[in-house]
């Protein structure tokens, strides 16, 4: 072991964190190939939380002492499994929940206002002396948010704003503004909008099922900035095919980058490429916190900002 | 003359307002033709506010009592010129309003935070391991709203919601939760966003010039909702080729619809049809308050909504 800890970034799109950590740290990048000389050198990962995180890789570091999550959801991480070895994990919490809530209501005015389909069409030509695209107001639309975590609060109030009426589910009941549907089925039932943001584990795997897209719909319109794995992607793009659910607005995927070809002949979706957190400012507000775990970890001072306890 | 009155619908896109009228109007269509033989009949113009309304076709109807503009906007009608023939000018006024508020908000996301650019790069296969797209946060942008109406507070509400900084600009001072920039230009300097929302008339022609759009600049995003004659569009479109102005969000258009070759190889762009203020709802109170008008000018009533007097 050299007098620098040595780190190892994990996923390709992180790589511009590069910059940022090899003024202090030896940076190690896993598709650069699998580091076998630095195996006793690596003492943190730097991972993208949505990503499953190799078991196996983990284990063949002797010296890692921190793996330093640079998103603020883990989902991919085996937390207990990490604790159980004595293995902290770190992440970036309260950074972007605000910019991921915008992007949740840019979904929604896109595709119900039909901001995405109407640039399409005018710039193919579409828009004609005799044509006139109308669409539905959001006033009194129903958005029904699924999990009020800190983004699901923060869309229900920007909902409020645009004049829907919000309510939530969760599984656990809280103090909210806002009611509590019964069940998640019901909330899909007696919503025009369905906000997933939750947050993902593999209890809530497949969470927005068949059922609950089709509760939610022929008028209806799924909008997903949580993560991926919480609905049941092959029932989702079934049900547009067949219109038993309206629409689809996705910045999470099963796999990501998901596959373009995937997508290709499924109507009624706006797409984005996971972009929801991922503003400049939130960016920079999450490298000063993995800055901070890292050299606090590799000090033995307290972790800034550890993932919650059980 | 018939017992049934006869209207004029000038505009293709209203005829899906023959469907409502022909019950109790014998209703002609100018696109069909002249109606030659229908001219002494024919005792309302009914038409979309945005576009100009022919003299010369005024003069030729001898029993014109009113012209209903379906719109709120009426822009295109020499309302003085009306007036001083005796001929009033109904619209419909309070309807649409926060409709288009919303969608200037919708073409805020849109624009910044890459939502149509996202979509069209995961198409087209551009999401990959190693990209990814960061766009900036809404949060403490400044946004300036020019005309501060109806729409311009509107659209001011949900910008605070958004985590913005509102300022404004419009000829006149008026009581306003948000401070007055001094000049346009002076608003447009000191905006990272600016929100065209005035009411359009003759005064205003051009008033988003070259030089309004080099203050806002290469950073800047230009939003318009309320009349494409607002803006000059030839400037608009050499800034943005040139990168003098940063992006342009536009609802409406100097002539519409559109030509897309115009904008083919104009960058930083996110183009509607001029859909705004046409919802369902809206298009519903829209018709309401022109049926109302009709019912009234016809039994010598008053009218429901005239535009406002001078």
């Amino acid at each position: 072991m050299t007098d620098r800890p040595a780190l190892l970034i994990m996923q390709r799109h992180l790589a511009p964190l590069t910059s940022f950590l090899e003024g202090t740290y030896n940076v190690y990048r896993f598709w650069e190939g699998p580091p076998l000389e630095a195996e006793h050198d690596i003492r943190a990962l730097v991972v993208a939380g949505e990503f499953p995180l190799d078991k196996h890789l983990i284990e063949s570091l002797p010296n890692l002492q921190l793996i330093a999550c640079f998103t603020s959801g883990y989902d991919g991480i085996d937390v207990d499994w990490c604790r159980a070895r004595g293995l902290p994990v770190t992440h970036a919490p309260g950074v972007n929940h605000e910019d991921v809530a915008d992007h949740a209501i840019g979904l929604v005015l896109a595709a119900r206002r039909r901001i995405v389909a109407g640039d399409q069409a005018l710039r193919a030509g579409g828009w004609t002396a005799d044509s006139k695209l109308i669409t539905p107001s959001l006033k009194d639309q129903r958005l029904g948010v699924v999990g009020l975590g800190a983004i699901g609060e923060a869309v229900a109030r920007r909902a409020e704003a645009l004049r829907m009426k919000v309510r939530w589910w969760g599984p656990r009941q809280k103090d909210a503004a806002w009611p509590r549907a019964a069940t998640l089925e019901a909330l899909a039932r007696d919503s025009d909008i369905l906000v997933v943001a939750s947050r993902a584990d593999e209890a809530n795997r497949g969470l927005i099922s068949r059922e609950v897209i089709e509760a939610l719909g022929p008028a209806g319109l799924l909008v997903n900035v949580a993560r991926g794995q919480l609905v049941d992607e092959a029932a989702l793009i079934a049900a547009l095919r067949d219109g038993r659910l309206g629409q689809a607005a996705l910045d999470v995927f099963e796999d990501e980058p998901t596959d373009a070809a995937r997508w290709a002949d499924v109507p009624n979706t706006v797409l984005t490429p996971h972009t929801g957190g991922a503003t400049t400012e939130a960016v920079q507000g999450m490298l000063m916190l993995l800055l901070q775990n890292l050299e606090a970890a590799f000090a033995g001072q307290p972790l800034k900002t550890p993932v919650p306890g059980d």
